[in-house]
């Protein structure tokens, strides 16, 4: 093939090791502890009560068992931390429930004592969403994690929340199926979660999104109500279909406790081409050949900029598997036959760079070294965190306009930043603009917001296309989103949540 | 190849010119004008004014120009009477909007009136949800059929509620684009009704639902506020996921104006085989074959039983390409190369002749051919209905027990059906049952429900699959939710629409 070129040999095992602590919360001594939100950011907290002793013994008669209602501050620092090391909050209460009828007790208690909650799944979320502002009780959904049934003939599985979607991955695998959904965050994500932040991921493009996928969801709502909008079929018109509040409403409506969601057949091939190209031009131009030339087999297509495989590769210590160009394509390709995949990749592959749109590239099939091309993408996220800190965008934009936010931004920052990067999903319109620093400056933080937002608003694109609003973004959903609609959500939470309790200071901007 | 024969030549293009009048309305003389639907069921009006000259006078001046306010007889007749003929209604104004503004005025001056309202799309609905039960004004989205852009790159199509499905779908072909679901009724169904329906259709197996694909709406609600949630992006998590109240909701909760949805790009090669089978064994065994041996490229996945097949021939004067059977499947592909997707076609088939699953078939790429064996799944329906009246359940089962329930409704009804007969989307586990008789039958009547939907509930199935619960199947709407799930409806409904002007005695069981 004209292509084929040997992988050098390039991440070893352990970084997915060490990928998946770093991701596991705030264990790892080397990153700061992060300032209380309350003290970082102009919010004030609301009118709920305050955790007493006596409400630790009623968590503790729900939840009999040893592990389940934690109250120490080393066991529950960690669920007061985000990923990112941006927002601090101070719950003094951690509970784990197992069983649906256990959350549902809790909310209604909570709820009638009037003390907010704080829904929790693998906490990698970057928006600030899964962890308390203030003294939120926290709900971690990890014991919740029983996979339930996968049938490999309808593609059907159906679990508990706090199922970490890698584990699911493995499972379904074995039944000759793929999940909908991956993302670099797969090793300690859990389901639940996915499905309340409407995750989009690296294979959107093919599989579609969440709101798709996902059959039947169980939710249990701020009054404890269990909701069983469970299905597990694709096609099922009775009544309205709720379960799309739950899905991408980050836990302020409901909490989601089991899922139904179908799983597409696993294919027998896959290839993974990693591409460079000269300019962005270029890049735009090879995604538009890729899905006329490789059409339904076109299973990922992803950007990266310089900038970005530069400090991956520097941070990891990886290397890349071609010469340095100024941006890069990752494609990968699904498909059943194997020969077939090959002459349309092999075709299109050709046919790219004989038009001079990529200059230089490598595809494999073998999978130690597709693993070590899609790490040189999961791990660029990371790689940025370890300059220190890293405000992240995470936007869609026309695909016209889709790399010059960073340029932008780079110009405007100048050597406050450590880096400006891009990379992202290009198949989605969806960019990862990331701008790393030795630590949280009030100053950049001044220069890039709102600026990255309103340069959003001005070309129509979304200030959030998958990390979705949490905490840190609630300010800017009014570039996206419109008064009216904005109200209709405000009615819709007072709806399902009259006291405010779940998830509060979350998605709707305070009033 | 081993299955390729000459299509004997099958039905003309005048089937389908015939098939689009029918689905107009109740315009033929043929049939039976039915009884008015406050007769035939019941149902008791809700406390709303009647319309009044006044009224009328209103209308007119927020509606100018000639055929936008309907008030004679011969006018309106056809939008009180829908496709199947089992409901009519007395609305005496019919409406037609061009714009959103103008719809949400009509909306505003309703609600403050307290005049019960019936939107309408191309009014081909199976359930009676499309026309008024009593007197309610009809608002006809016929004339907003506008298509705002086709954009071939990012695949978006952005148009008025009012478009027609087939219209859409040739203009997007214009671009090299295909629509994301493809129905029987595509001649006159509009695509905001699809949406307010959440319509399934033929492709669903390949493409997924509107959930998924649908990325913005414009609706507006029963007080006549216009929610904007148009968005052309596939990403994009900017708060509550508002749009999945409309879709599927049928037009209670809010009137669609205008969407924006994603149109996959076109296929280059597609392929049809029409296959015989001896039993409902082969036709399950058969799709799990196509769906491992075709992957991604399997685009539609249909069965059909003998019963089925001999109503359509027999009724437009068709002639099937193969023998007589007792069951036959319509299977097409779609791909991206013609060479790639005969391999697996013929591979698949040759070996689900060789194992015997498969009896005889044929199979072929030319577009004439491939639309006539269409047809003799798409006119089934049809066909049906000229036996004089058909009772008909659309509704979602597990597969081991899909064809079941035809057997015992069979066996139960006996000599006072002309037919019973089952056909359907095997790929989506969604079966249509079909009951054929003379005459509505209220005997009948009564043996088929709530028989089926027990049937239905015992299994886990969903009553309604695709065609939603309308007027028709309100009361069957709990064999599938439960009282919590339906008690969020209603609270639902009631903040949205508080007057319950907007579609009234739909979906939502009577209180």
């Amino acid at each position: 093939m004209l292509l084929l070129r040997s992988i050098s040999s390039t991440a070893s095992l352990c970084q997915r090791k060490a990928f998946q602590n770093l991701l596991r919360g705030f264990a790892s001594k080397n990153r700061e502890i992060p300032a209380l939100t309350k003290e970082r950011y102009p919010v004030k907290r609301g009118q709920f009560s305050e955790v007493t002793d006596r409400d630790v013994a009623k968590f503790e008669s729900i939840l009999s068992g040893s592990g389940r209602v934690l109250t120490q501050l080393e066991d529950t620092q960690g669920y007061n931390i985000d990923y990112l090391g941006s927002v601090r909050g101070y719950g003094r209460v951690v509970l784990k429930p197992k069983t649906t009828e256990q959350l549902a007790d809790i909310m209604k208690y909570c709820n009638e004592r009037k003390l907010a909650v704080c829904p929790q799944g693998g906490n990698t979320g970057l928006v600030g969403g899964s962890v308390p502002v203030f003294d939120e009780v926290v709900i971690s959904l990890q014991l919740m994690d029983k996979i339930e049934k996968i049938d490999e003939y309808s593609g059907i599985l159906v679990c508990q929340a706090g199922c970490i979607l890698g584990t699911l991955e493995e499972k379904v695998n074995e039944k000759g199926l793929v999940m909908p959904l991956d993302l670099g965050a797969k090793g300690s994500c859990h389901i639940g979660g996915n499905i309340s932040t409407n995750a989009g991921g690296l294979r959107l493009v093919r599989y579609g999104n969440l709101h798709g996928s996902v059959l039947g969801i169980e939710a249990v709502t701020a009054e404890g109500r269990i909701m069983d909008l469970m299905s597990n079929f694709k096609k099922d018109n009775t009544g309205y279909h709720l379960k799309h509040l739950f899905i991408g409403s980050e836990g302020t409506l409901g909490i989601i406790t089991r899922l139904s969601i179908f799983c597409p057949t696993a294919s027998k091939s896959v290839n993974v081409a990693f591409l460079g190209l000269e300019n962005y031009d270029a890049v735009k131009n090879t995604f538009l050949a890729a899905k006329r030339g490789l059409g339904e087999i076109l299973s990922s297509c992803e950007m990266i900029d310089a900038a970005s495989l530069d400090s991956c590769t520097h941070h990891f210590n990886l290397n890349s598997p071609i010469e340095k160009y100024p941006f890069y394509m990752l494609i990968e390709t699904s498909g059943s036959n194997v020969t077939h995949d090959e002459e349309k990749l092999s075709s299109f592959l050709e046919n790219s760079m004989e038009s001079g749109l990529v200059l230089d590239g490598t595809v494999t099939n073998e999978p130690t070294k597709m693993k070590n091309i899609w790490q040189l993408r999961e791990l660029i996220a990371d790689s940025l965190l370890k300059d220190g800190y890293c405000f992240k965008y995470d936007i869609s934009l026309p695909l016209d306009q889709f790399y010059d936010v960073v340029l932008a931004v780079r110009d405007r920052v100048g050597p406050l930043a450590t880096k400006v990067t891009g990379y992202g999903h290009i198949g989605d319109s969806n960019l990862h603009l990331n701008v790393s620093c030795p630590k949280f400056s009030p100053e950049l933080y001044k220069l890039l917001e709102p600026f990255v937002y309103e340069y959003t608003s001005n070309v129509r694109g979304s200030v959030s296309a998958e990390h979705g609003i949490g905490f840190l973004k609630t300010k800017y959903l009014k570039y996206s989103k419109q008064p009216e609609s904005l109200l209709l959500m405000q009615q819709m939470k007072q709806l399902m949540d009259p006291n405010g309790i779940l998830n509060p200071y979350k998605v709707l901007p305070q009033v």
